[in-house]
């Protein structure tokens, strides 16, 4: 084979470096599914003389990004530094110049895809991001490829794996949030900063690409209503495992009477598919209405993963520039679709109150849910006390505005001390 | 939106309405991604009275394939007749005739596949059957571009609905292979004739096929060790539940010093997410030297989700005529690799004899496969009895050669009445 495209890389951190050491160790093959070899010419790093994981030539380390748009041998620019700036701008100068780009990040894609695919396909080049989204687990392609045939209906996901890993312990161990994290902290699982994890912004910033393309409309970041995992207690998921469900957070997209964008805690039946996802892993489950359900299940980051997936879209674009083919699959938000304000979401509700064991209080309680056209689906109450015991309700589906008025009266009546937990049911 | 490309269908039965049917209520959104508007200019039929289960324009339908050869402007051929022949002569003709094709015929493609790429190839032109493996499941198209980065060491999948069916309600309701079989025929899970999926041979074509892009050598059907699951019993699912594994009839590629290819019932671990793959929904569980492991899970069959990869892959063909970039992803046999002989394939085995309860008999069986370089996981041995006892035995790794010529032994030792189940083991 005589044919050869040349790569820049922007970065050679985790992922930056399990690129590299992919596109070496398994160069033949990939030269042969290429139609060319392709060789990282240029590396962007911030400074010449760290120390990095891969070894790279001096020659091809720089400091100048301006370097690697210079190069005009380079055909494709893999951003892999993170984070909106300086990336937004190198991805924009790269597909302004006629060169295709690869990258992993997932904020920015987020915030700014629409553009920078927009901004591909004016330039007739390619922009692809599958690592952006479940790490090593092909989703994005799945979704503007094999499963383009469907009108998606729904997508939910475990899109975080430091937030999975927690609960999986938490359930497994019957321990407490803060000591698992602090375990996980350690551990390396979770970050010494992890509110973008646990607060559920992660996994947002992938639920609106995914949601964009699943329903072919633009989902803005800021549309997406998240809810973290910190309020999750141990008493929820024994009662969760006592009514058969685990709980999980889930990003979940869903398109009926328009859009519902949202990530939160969710109590998921033992028997759906998304139950059995433990520790670290990720998976996206996928309704469509041709190809009923569907799901993919993988580790959602490393080095390797991730890299898997960086290489794997390489590999896409040079077939593209091969067969000048650039721009063979771009923007898919044809439409344009409103979001559903999370009141008027319709959903099951676990809820957890702390009310005082006298006579009369449960009928109180499902008298005003009743009300407000919330039935009662299970009842699960326990012990007699002088102190207050728990009462725990799973409801039929119910819109959330409806819900919350009900809660307000609910909170308000002498008997509840507290209404502890409220937590999203998927069914199944 | 102006373009229209114009699609031949051989076939409108199961999977050919399904087709039909989502390019038809899926229109527009397909016409989006496709970038022209897909429209069934002809209907392969095979009399043209008969009932179909989609309503096709009388004028659409010929039970001449010429007419659809003859229309210049059929531009893809969807076949969907099944077989070989006269499947093969069509897709080979439209192939020779500048089209490209989109087939859902496992038996063709394990058997022909390499003939129709290299056709496809020199043609110019696309051959695409990811229908083939998995019902609606994507695999090919991930294996072959997302995880293309890789070398793939290991895949193994539940790709025969029918016998996962049959495993599972063995193991739920405790009952035998036959009245499960029975009964599975009269739900329509299984055919009147079940030889083809209850021996393994459906499950071993779509082994042939994934194998063959996995280690990227041609691998040959007849090279495919294959073991249905006739021989499984209740005992042996109780047993295996005792040790911590299911029994599922795997579809298993390894490649390591050759490539292994077989088809056998096997113990998963209950914590592979294998394991946890029911009734008639398929998986495919992939390990790759970057990827780690990734598992693509759902419906192995059925009109739309069939009709759901189908479409999918119509779809990428006409992206493909729209940039005149067909034959972009072509034949991915690169190599020539050797399939290893079944007695030189390293395993683990469960084993059930059947021994009389006569002190020593133990010592006797170890002593004989220890000869034999087998040594012994686990054991379980219960109940005393004047008749015969089951003594269950789990080896470690050994070569399956090595494991016959020890069983050949224990069968003429007195004490053992029967060997009576083997079943492979894949630890995780």
């Amino acid at each position: 084979m005589e044919k050869e495209i040349k790569v820049g890389l922007l970065g050679c951190g985790t992922v930056g470096s399990g690129v590299y050491k992919i596109l070496e160790q398994n160069a033949t093959s990939i030269a042969n599914k290429s139609g060319a070899k392709l060789t990282v010419a240029k590396v962007l790093v911030k400074d010449k003389s760290e120390e990095l994981l891969v070894d790279v030539a001096s020659d091809k380390l720089t400091d100048d990004f301006e370097e690697i748009i210079n190069d005009q041998e380079i055909e494709i620019v893999v951003e892999l530094i993170g984070g909106v700036h300086p990336a937004k701008e190198f991805i924009l100068e790269a597909l302004k110049s006629g060169r295709s780009v690869v990258t992993a990040n997932k904020e920015l894609v987020a915030k700014h895809g629409h553009e920078l695919l927009i901004t591909a396909r004016e330039m007739g080049v390619d922009i692809y991001f599958e690592a952006s989204v479940g790490g090593g687990i092909p989703i994005i392609s799945p979704l503007k490829e094999d499963l383009a045939g469907n009108k998606i209906t729904n997508i939910m996901g475990i899109v975080n794996g430091t937030t999975n890993y927690i609960l999986t312990k938490m359930e497994q161990e019957g321990a407490e949030f803060s000591d698992v994290l602090a375990k996980a902290q350690e551990l390396g699982y979770a970050e010494a900063n992890p509110t973008s994890d646990i607060e559920g912004h992660d996994a947002a910033y992938k639920l609106a690409i995914v949601a964009s393309i699943a329903f072919e409309s633009k989902v803005d970041i800021d549309d997406i209503y998240i809810e973290g995992i910190t309020g999750i207690t141990k008493e929820d998921i024994l009662y969760a495992q006592e009514l058969d469900y685990k709980i999980k957070l889930l990003a979940i997209g869903k398109e009926d009477n328009g859009i519902e964008v949202r990530v939160h805690p969710t109590l998921v039946p033992i028997e759906h598919p998304l139950a059995n996802v433990n520790d670290v892993f990720n998976a996206i489950f996928v309704e469509g209405n041709a190809i009923n359900e569907v799901m993919f299940y993988g580790p959602g980051a490393g080095q390797m993963p991730t890299g898997s997936a960086v290489v794997g879209d390489i590999i896409t674009a040079a077939r593209n520039v091969n067969f000048s083919a650039q721009g063979r699959i771009s923007c898919t938000c044809f439409e344009q679709k409103e979001v559903i304000a999370q009141k008027e979401v319709m959903s099951s509700f676990y809820l957890r109150l702390e009310v005082l064991d006298n006579p009369g209080v449960l009928g109180k309680i499902t008298g005003l849910l009743g009300e407000h056209q919330v039935s009662i689906e299970s009842v699960i109450q326990k012990g007699r006390s002088n102190d207050t015991v728990p009462l725990v309700l799973v409801t039929h589906q119910v819109k959330e505005g409806d819900l919350n008025a009900a809660l307000e009266k609910i909170a308000s009546l002498s008997d509840v001390k507290e209404v502890a937990s409220l937590i999203r049911v998927e069914e199944y």
